[in-house]
């Protein structure tokens, strides 16, 4: 039997094993999931006869090389930062790799010792990065087939409760890394690129410049710029491109509720807030507003935000108790951050039967014949409930996929590389689709920046 | 003779030398003024029978130190940054040493040594830090001479231009370092304590919570947070304190104006604009604004910002030429703080006969036999012309006094410090009168912060 060690049980591993485990028979596979925490491996394996479930620690060198040397292929789905000891360790054992994460530096340093030994180390290649790689790049290339040139390409992605579980009046809930979700668009100003010329949003502008996108059949979104838009411009091949923005999805009024919190300084994540754990949730909100012997923290907050009386966003803070003065933080030394990270996962935790959703959305502008086109592309998937969930689906779906094909050599170009190429993106896209992950594409007329179509 | 050392001939210099050569005579003293730019200390020493102008590179060891070996006192007044090495001299060959400077970690590391050598190393002996230590400590130790409890201190300094100056429509020149001002405010919330309460400021909000002061013959100013009031808390003896706030001063209106480019952007160091030398005023405006095919940069600024019509904000910026299409920013890679500054520097910088103004307002609030009281303290100095600044009168004085105090044996208590002692801040303070350096104080109702007074 073929060996794929699979390292790291997470939230991201459920479909992934299930999809190996399921042509486990018909291709000859043990899936091998190793996981510190041994109850969480075994029960993904299922006590399945084609898998096994070991306890790795990835810090203990021997039995994570034993492990690696053993298997046929590896998969790391553990987080990004852990990625580096297992790749080195794949090259010592010419192992092939897959990862859903972002190539590192020092990922990027192993390129020419994958290339030397003929090895594919594959990465970014789950969703946000992964399907948007190999979604963009498949309408990209079948543009400059036809002839077209690249005008614009716009980019959205978002991992958001599915309607039927959307119970909130944020319309939000907890996906994925809720530390993410609080600390997002932080670092440093957003960068991109509008008809020729660049732009930059600075954190505290970032939620008020958000734009609307109508996907069919789910209504309206917003979308709020990503710091660097520029990140895959070359990689892409869009040098000469006159617009290119990089987004992340909400639903309609999210940005303007959370940028409350930006305003008043709760999600800096670069200092602690004193004697944080006796603090009150009021408390916390207070320490943003200034001294008064007489006026509300109601009433503070809405004058230096001025808040209309009747303006849901009120609202969507009562909704998670902020002014509550019997919730207590309970964190020691926490940030900002921190604090409202721990607020907001009482009122966004995804229940058990929650469904989750995922949800694209590109735009390709074009020239073609002294003409501009543009396609729109969208793609939505819903969980199943809080194991099975959408995210986990349009991540380990593509890897695991991927996994099968290096293994098979249908995938064979080696080095540390992203699903650009159609060798890649070609066949994975259309196993996707029997998993119901599509892609819809209109048409539409290319209205460039004329707001007003006039 | 005594040999006095000034290394630095800079901005701040002047009233230093002045006032040592004034008094070189009585005191038999050998001023030597040692800069890299051989020049700047030969116009500071103006040919003066007991002055001499050497060029001295502190970065040269053997120039250095021979310097230092020379002198019966060495004063730093070198960017703080270079302090270092010369204080390690110091330590070497058993001189003592006076700074206008913040201590630095590495500084303060001196202190055992210092002591053990029996060496005063004086800092933060200026204007901010300096005269704000020494005028509050004499309060504060009077408050507490009579048995008064401090609960309130707050303390403002600007440097600012003065009114016969004052000719532009944001009440503000450029006195000192244009780089820290357009910078000012960043690097992480400003946090102060306000009745037993901390409180925490954002940047994006630091220029809209500002306070204002009224000084008697000058008018109304305002205030913003400085980053860290609580720095001096305990060094001040004020660890039961319930208010505790330091802040800078500006013209009533600075600051909201202000606001518009910490809200835009423009004051961001961290990352540098594309082909910045090739833009103009208005290009580096717009980069910071959506794209339009249409919409001037004009109105996109003023939708953006919400800036009515008929707001005297808009005038300030005209007055910047911020919309001009015609001056350029010449400036490589620059950062956008680079580039604000830049375009302020064509608007603020301080004409040759143009007098600048050092404003200081302490708050202390105290309670006496059961009683709330509170003394208002304030100091306002105006300048010659641009040369002899204020800003050099209120370094330079207490640096030169406390150098000739040092020397006479007057200050003797050995180690790394600064000015909060009586032995310290009594002569000088007293010897500063004469130079006009003086503090007005009222007792005033303590009104705490009810605001209304009802």
């Amino acid at each position: 039997m073929r060996k794929i060690l699979v390292i790291g049980s997470g939230k991201s591993a459920s479909y992934l094993i299930k999809y190996l485990l399921d042509h486990s028979e018909k291709e000859n596979l043990l899936i091998i999931v190793g996981d510190i925490n041994f109850s969480h491996a075994k029960k993904l394996t299922n006590n399945h006869q084609n898998a096994q479930a070991i306890m790795l620690d990835v810090f203990d060198k021997q039995s994570r090389e034993s492990a690696i040397q053993n298997a046929d292929i590896v998969v790391s789905m553990l987080p990004a930062r852990f990625h580096i000891e297992v790749a080195k360790d794949c090259i010592t054992f010419n192992k092939n790799m897959v990862t859903a994460s972002y190539v590192s530096d020092e990922m990027h340093a192993l390129d020419k010792a994958a290339k030397d030994k003929g090895l594919v180390f594959m990465n970014e290649i789950g969703v946000d990065p992964g399907i948007d790689h190999m979604s963009a790049m498949k309408v990209i290339d079948k543009i400059r087939a036809k002839g077209g040139k690249m005008l614009l390409f716009e980019s959205f992605t978002g991992g958001l409760v599915a309607p039927e579980s959307d119970n909130n009046l944020w319309n939000y809930k907890f996906t994925w890394n809720p530390r993410n979700v609080v600390v997002a668009g932080q670092g440093g100003a957003a960068k991109f690129l509008q008809e020729g010329t660049y732009k930059y949003i600075p954190y505290n502008r970032l939620f008020r410049r958000t734009e609307f996108l109508d996907v069919e059949g789910y209504g309206r979104f917003e979308a709020y710029a990503n710091r660097d838009s520029l990140k895959y411009q070359s990689v892409y091949g869009l040098e000469n491109i006159k617009t290119l923005y990089r987004g992340t999805m909400r639903r309609v009024g999210f940005s303007r509720a959370w940028n409350m919190f930006v305003q008043l300084g709760m999600t800096d994540d670069s200092y602690t807030i004193e004697d944080s754990e006796n603090m009150s949730y009021r408390d916390f909100v207070n320490s943003f507003l200034p001294y008064s012997p007489t006026d509300s923290v109601e009433l503070k907050f809405r004058y230096q935000l001025k808040i209309d009386q009747d303006d849901i966003i009120w609202d969507k803070l009562i909704e998670l108790d902020l002014f509550s003065s019997k919730k207590m933080v309970e964190l020691k030394q926490a940030t900002p951050a921190q604090i409202l990270q721990k607020i907001l996962m009482d009122s966004w935790a995804l229940a058990e039967d929650d469904k989750d959703m995922i949800v694209m959305y590109h735009k390709f502008g074009y020239e073609l014949d002294g003409k501009k086109h543009q396609i729109d592309s969208t793609m939505v998937t819903i969980g199943e409930d809080d194991t099975y969930t959408a995210m986990s689906k349009t991540v380990g779906l593509p890897v695991a996929i991927a996994t099968l094909a290096v293994l098979n050599k249908t995938i064979t170009t080696p080095g540390v590389q992203i699903p650009i190429t159609k060798e890649v993106y070609g066949p994975i896209l259309e196993e996707l689709e029997k998993y119901d992950i599509t892609f819809k594409e209109h048409d539409v007329p290319y209205l460039g920046y004329n707001q007003l179509h006039v």
